[in-house]
Formats: C-alpha cells, structure tokens, sequence
C-alpha cells in the first residue's frame, strides 16, 4: 500500500456499467513527511474519505477485494484513513482530533492534520 | 485508474483470436494540469471514447473486468470518459458542453476542453 | 500495451517445463515515432512475430490469456503485430506491404517500415 | 521480492473492515549493502517484523497468497525474516545472534544488524 | 520477463510456512549486453540456477505459475537458464559449454560466460 493525500474528485456519466456509484477520488502520493510526490491515481473510495485525508490506498487486482469493487474495473482502492503513523517508534503524524473524545473529530469536518518535526 | 488523452488507434490483422473486433487506442498519460507526460499506452476502449477525449484507464488483470475483455490479453482499458475533474474543491477540467442540454455535446463530435487556470 | 520492436531471441534448454515449444523473443520498447526507449522485454510470442516487426504486447496476468500461455510462468506476451498506427488522425506508421495485394507483403519476408515524418 | 527493513507502523481506525487486526508497517526499500532507496510501502506484517529488521515483501496478488491476507485489499505482505544474505560466495549481511545459541536473539528484542565489508 | 544474473542468496528461517524448501536467490537485472543495472530482486528458484548464471526471471502472479510456487507469497520466480540469445540474427551470449558434447558443461560446475563483441 502506498501513503496518499486526497486531492481531488472525478465526474464520470459515460463510464463502464460496473463502475455506478462509486466515487471516484483523485489521489496524489506523498512521502514519509507527507511532501506530495507529484505522482497522482484516481482511485475507488471504499472508507468515504474526505478532501485533505492521509489515505492507505492499494492497486492491482487488490483494488478489487472489496464487496464495493469485486468484479469491477478498478486498479485503486483507498481502504483505510490514516490515524496516525510512526517513524522509529516517534509518531510523526497524528489526524487531528481523531480521537472520539475531542471537539472536531467527525468525519465530514474539516481536516487539520499534525505533522511532528523530526529532532533527530 | 490513470487520467489519460486519447492521441491516436492502432490497427492490427495479425492478431490473438480474442482480440477480434476490439478497438485498440493510443492513450497519453496526462498530469492533472492535462500536460502529457509523455509516456504512452495502448488500451482496449470499452465506452467508445474518440480522438482528444480525457479518459480513465486501468491497467493490469483489473483491465480483464469487462465483458469485453474477459479473458482475453489485454492490460489497459479505457474504463470512464471524464466529464470534469477538481482539485481541493475547484473545478479545474470541465469536457465543454458534456452537459445534454447544450449543442455539441453529442458523442462523437469533437472534443473542446476548457481547462481552468489556478488562482491559487 | 506496449508498442515493442522485435530485436532478438533467447534459446534456453533448461526452464520450467511448462515453457517447452514456446518461442522466447526480446523486444524492445518503442516510443510513438518508433524510437526505441532502452528497455527490453524477454516475451513469449504468440502470433508467430519476426525479426524488425511492430508488436504489441501485454504484460502480467494478462500474458496468460491465451492457450499457449494458460497457466504458465510467463508475464510478457506478444499478442498482436502492428500493421500501422496514427496520432490525431495522421497515419505515422505502416508496415511495407501489409496490404495483401502488394508483392513482398507475405509474414516472413522482410520487413520494411515507413514511418511518416511529422509536418505540424 | 524486495529487500526491505521496517522503520515504522500505521494505526488505523476507519478501514476495509477484511482489515482488522492486521499489522500495518512502514517498510523502506534496501538495496543489497542495506543502504536505504528512499522508496516506502506500506506493507501487512506476516511474520511478527520487530523495527529495524531487514526483511522481505512481495507485492501484488501474491500479497494475499497467506492465510492472513486471503482476499482482503492489501497489496504488501512482509513474508520473511532474513537472517543473512551473501553476495558472490561472501556472506554481506548477518542479524545479529540469529542462531539460537546466543544471547539476545529472541525476536522482540533489539535488532542489531552486522553488515559486512566488502574487501574486493 | 527479465534478463537477470544470479549474484546471492537469502537465508531466512521464521517466514511464511509456505515457502518452506524454497531457494530464495539474489538476482540482478542485466540489459542486452550483460551490464548490471543496478536493480535487484529476490526470487523463488524455479530451475536450481547457480551462482553467476544469466537467467529469465518473471514477476507478478506470474511467479505462482509452477507446482513449486502454487499458492505461496512469492511474485518472482527464476523459470529458465539462457543458453544463449541473440539481437538483430548475431548470438550475442552464449553460455560456456551448454552443448552437452563439450567438457565442463555439467550444471552445477563453474559458469563461464562468453560474451560476443558487437562488431556493427
């Protein structure tokens, strides 16, 4: 899996019958320290990500194991949001509030994510 | 799914049995500011998407997910023709007149795209 | 797919056994004013493909889909030869003779190209 | 497969629900002197991978070829602990007290790699 | 496929129970003329190649398609030692001795490769 930042969203009304209802989200690479990598993949949404989340994003024949996308032509499927991460044991990046127990944690809302700088 | 332009057809006598009556298309990969990146695939068209048109493709085994292509050797095809794309919430591609109501935007015509420019 | 050139052959006694009878062709990939990019496959060849010609071919499981290559170790097959291509609109390849009513258009002759230069 | 050595973890809450209860590690890619290539995944742990262990992953559909990812939406699986490896005849990399005769190789513990010089 | 040379090997005793009495080799991708890349994979042993040996490696689910590798996590599998290949009709390798009539040709004794000079 790959770590990705969700940028964008496609529209698509002339498009391979299997593919109704899914949202199309536009999704570009980023790095350990969340720098873009400049590369990008229109993937299927399988966990209603929102713009601005730090997604887990697989491809491949993977991209279809998924009750949403089985038997489908998807090679990119976001399958889980990113909590939070770890470098050598120092987390260094943590999904603001996502939590349940802070004020403006919900997903829908908007998304402030912490980068923690490395001291090391 | 890769964003990708369609820039030309290849024709083929010489071919897998399966393949028969299959369109074969020279797609360009394209960034999403719709540059071409200059790298090139040949995919099996499965929405009868014309010369110019912005179109999604998959690649891989996910490429064999159609009616038309099951089991045959193909690995890309031509899944969705994008009627618009955003980047964090502004509309940044938009196929002219993909909207019925308007002249010209009967499939098959030509293809004007109107890219929008970053304000940002 | 890829647009490839046939460059040469491999010849091996000890392989998988499933690989018996199969012809094992190295092609070289190739831009779309036929260039050649530096990178080489080893293919199977499934449609009897010679020296010099314009293939094309898959790769993955996708190379699996035919009856010469169910089920075998093989990730890279030549599924079709390009009789001619173009790029918006314009013819920029044809094989010599593919036409069937010219002398010297038989498979296994020689094959000479005509790559159409670019007036735009 | 890949050389690789795990440098950190991903915790996620919202996911692919054929997710739960796997292991999700950073894995940064090694080249053969262990040297790191500045390319990640994020791959599922098969094998309980401590950080700092150099190991290998497959990627791909093989990724779901073990009883922990059978068709689940992973594309990264960590399916081996290396012990060492050798380079021409010489051994180049050996965990520190993997042979169970010495204190200080029980898996949990810290790793400590020796990696050999090469004299030629 | 891929060209590669056999240069390592990988020992690893806590993996995925499946690749049990596998041989995982260290192979490096060569090009057409045998110059290392620099790009290197971990493979199954599928043929009982040795050490310097020019092989043809394939990767993906491809990799599964052998009694040896059914079902395992593995996407590289070694399926056939090149005895010799040529480019555009001249044999540019040829594996010392693979003739059976010649003295040293026995798999398992030193490999000494024999590289033709391109004269062109």
């Amino acid at each position: 899996m790959q770590l990705g930042k969700v940028i964008g969203s496609v529209v698509s009304t002339r498009k391979n019958e299997r593919l109704e209802s899914m949202r199309l989200l536009i999704v570009e690479e980023v790095d350990v320290d969340l720098s873009g990598k400049g590369r990008f993949v229109v993937a299927t949404d399988g966990v209603e990500a929102g713009p601005g989340e730090i997604v887990l994003f697989c491809q491949g024949s993977s991209a279809r194991q998924s009750d949403l996308t089985d038997k489908t032509p998807v090679d990119a499927l976001i399958m889980a949001i990113v909590d939070s991460f770890d470098l050598k044991g120092e987390i260094r990046y943590e999904k603001y509030g996502y939590q349940g127990d802070e004020p403006g944690s919900r997903a829908g809302e908007e998304v402030r994510d912490r980068i923690i700088e490395d001291d090391g």
